[in-house]
C-alpha cells in the first residue's frame, strides 16, 4: 500500500485566485479533489459517488452557482467522513452552521483578513453618500458642465462636522471603520451591539440602544452578519424610527435591508444617500434600488484586492491543515463554539 | 451730512450661498454694492463709473464668468480707491497677486478652512482609484451582473497595503489628507515640498526629492497651488518617470497637469487610475479624460458642503471687516507678503 493511499481527501469547491502555491504545499499532506460537479443535483450525487470519502471541503461564496446554499437539505447529504467545511468568507449566510454541527462536522470561516478591505470599502461609500460625490460624477458624464458652472448643479452636501455615526455591528470590520473614521472629524460614534463591549474596544465610541441608534445617527453603518435575526432588520419600521436625511452604508449582507421599504424611503428623500457594496439577491440587484440617483453602489467588491484574496485563499489552506493535523479548525464559527466536536 | 454717506464701500462679485447674515451684518459698517455689470467689458467700464470709489472687492471662483480674471489688465482698471480684494478660495490663479501689489492692492484668500472638506474628497478619490471602485459602479449599472459573477467583472484591484504615497505639496491640505490616510495601513508616506518641513509637521512623512518621489510613489497626490511655476508641472517628461500602474489624485488645480500626456499616459495603462475633481478647463473638461473607464472624476466639488461653504464666505467678510478696521486683510496671500501696504 502506498503512503499517498493513507492521505487525508479535500475536496475543493470553487477557482483559487491567488492562493496556488498554498494549495500546491497542501497536496504533499492531502489528496485535493477539485469538484467538478456540473450543478446541485450531480453535486449531490457525487457525494454518494466520488466524493464519498472526502474529509475536508473547501468552499468559496461562487461556488454556490455549481451546488447551491450548503443548507440543512445539502448538508444532509455529506458523506459521514466529512470532518469540516471552510468557508472562504467572513459572512457564512451560505452554509448552515447549526445542520453542520449536527452532523459533527466543524465550521471556519475567514474573520478578521477581511477588516480592513472591507472598512476601506466602507468609508470610501459613506464619505461617497455624504458628499454626493455620485450625482457629481453622473452630472459630469452627463454634461451638466458648463451649464451648471458649480458643481454642475449637485446640491451642495455635508461635512463629517457635527454628524454622529452610528455603526450597527461593532465587530471587527466595524472597529476598523471607527478607527479610520475617527480623523475626519465627525461629532460623535455611537454602536450597537446585543452587548456593551469592553470600553478598549470601544475606541471611543458610545453605547446605545438600536432605538436610540436610529434616532439620532445622521449616517447609519451597517457591519452585522445575516442569518434568521439580522435577515430585514432594517425594514418599513425601522426606518421610519430613524432621522430625516440619514445616510445608510452598508457593506455586510443586502439581506439584512428590506430593500421594498429602503426604496420606498430614498425615493421620498428621508433617507438621503445610500452606498451600497451589497444587495439582497446577488448578483442580480434590483435595478430601481442601484440606478436610483442618490444610491451609490458597486458589485460586491468589498474584499475585491488581490493581497486581501490571497490572505483569505491561505487561511483557507490553513484552517484544513490545521483540522488534519490537531482534527480542529482554526476559526470555528460562534454558533458552533458550544457544540463538542 | 448723514454717517451713511462715510462709510467705506465694499464691492461683491458673485452670490452668496451661505453667509447672509455676516453680509447684513457688514452692512451696518459698510456700503455694500452688488456688482451688476453683465460681462467684463461693462464692468471696466464701471469702475470707472459707479464702482469708482470702492475700497474693498470680495470676489467668488465662479464671478470670473462675469468679470474674467483678475489678471494684469483687469487690475489697470481698479480704481485707486481700492485697498483689498478679498477672494474666496484658497486657490487664487484667477488673479494676479503681483499686479496687485504693484497698485498697493492686498489679496486675501481662504486657507485652512477648506482642508477638511477638500482632504475628504481626496480620500474618496484615493480609495476610488486605487480599489477600481468607479469601474465596479458602471459595470453594475452597465448589467455586467450576474453574467460576471465576481464583482461583475473588474480587475482585481489593490490594498494600502504595501503601497508608498507620495504627496506632492505637503501644506494645509497635504497634512490634513496624510492624517486621515494615516489609520489605512500605507507603507509608507514621503512628500515633496520645495523645503524640508519642520519634523512636527511632517506627522512621519519623509522628504523625497521630486524625481525619487516619482520613481517610487505608488500613489502620487496632487496638492499645490497653481501659478506660473507649477503650471504644466505634470507633463510628459514627468509622467515618463513615474512608476508602471501608478495612480494619481489631484484635488488642486487641473492646470497643473498637461492633459495631453495624462490622457495618453491613462489609455496606455502606465497610469493606473487617477481620482480627479479638477481639470483644466473648467467648466468645460476635455470629454476623452473625464469619459476614460480608469478616471473617476468629480466637477469640483472639493469644498461643495453647507459647512465649508459658509465658513469661507464668512471668513470673506471678516478679512473686510478686519481691513476696513485695521487696513489690513486676515489672510495676505504669501506672494505679497514681502510687499509693505
Amino acid at each position: 500500500m502506498s503512503a499517498s493511499v493513507t492521505k487525508p481527501i479535500v475536496l475543493r469547491l470553487g477557482e483559487v485566485r491567488q492562493a496556488q502555491k498554498a494549495w500546491k504545499q497542501l497536496e504533499e499532506i492531502a489528496t485535493v479533489l477539485v469538484a467538478d460537479s456540473p450543478n446541485r443535483e450531480e453535486f449531490i450525487k457525487d457525494l454518494k459517488g466520488k466524493y464519498s470519502n472526502v474529509q475536508y471541503i473547501a468552499r468559496t461564496v461562487a461556488s454556490a452557482d455549481q451546488t447551491g446554499l450548503f443548507d440543512e437539505e445539502l448538508i444532509s447529504h455529506l458523506p459521514k467522513s466529512v470532518i469540516s467545511v471552510s468557508h472562504n468568507g467572513a459572512g457564512y449566510d451560505q452554509v448552515d452552521p447549526i445542520a453542520l454541527a449536527k452532523k459533527n462536522i466543524q465550521l471556519s470561516n475567514v474573520p478578521s483578513l477581511v477588516d480592513n478591505a472591507t472598512a476601506d470599502t466602507h468609508v470610501y461609500l459613506l464619505l461617497g453618500a455624504l458628499r454626493n460625490f455620485n450625482l457629481g460624477h453622473h452630472a459630469l458624464l452627463n454634461g451638466d458642465w458648463p451649464s451648471n458652472p458649480k458643481a454642475a448643479g449637485v446640491p451642495v452636501a455635508f461635512d463629517p462636522e457635527g454628524k454622529t455615526v452610528g455603526i450597527v455591528g461593532l465587530g471587527g470590520i466595524g472597529r476598523n471603520i471607527l478607527n479610520k473614521l475617527k480623523p475626519f472629524g465627525f461629532e460623535k460614534f455611537i454602536y450597537y451591539n446585543r452587548n456593551k463591549l469592553p470600553e478598549e474596544l470601544e475606541n471611543g465610541a458610545e453605547y446605545s440602544s438600536f432605538d436610540n441608534l436610529l434616532a439620532t445617527a445622521d449616517i447609519i453603518s451597517i457591519n452585522i452578519p445575516l442569518n434568521k435575526h439580522t435577515h430585514h432588520l432594517f425594514n418599513e419600521e425601522v426606518f421610519a424610527k430613524t432621522k430625516e436625511g440619514v445616510v445608510v452604508v452598508n457593506t455586510a449582507r443586502g439581506g439584512v435591508i428590506d430593500e421594498t421599504a429602503f426604496i420606498k424611503y430614498l425615493k421620498n428623500g428621508h433617507i438621503r444617500s445610500a452606498g451600497l457594496d451589497v444587495v439582497e439577491n446577488e448578483p442580480n440587484p434590483r435595478r430601481e434600488l442601484v440606478e436610483l440617483p442618490n444610491v451609490l453602489a458597486i458589485p460586491h467588491m468589498g474584499t475585491h484586492t488581490h493581497q486581501t484574496q490571497k490572505k483569505m485563499e491561505e487561511f483557507v489552506v490553513k484552517n484544513i491543515e490545521n483540522a488534519i493535523q490537531t482534527g480542529k479548525v482554526i476559526s470555528l464559527v460562534p454558533e458552533q463554539k458550544s457544540h463538542e466536536f
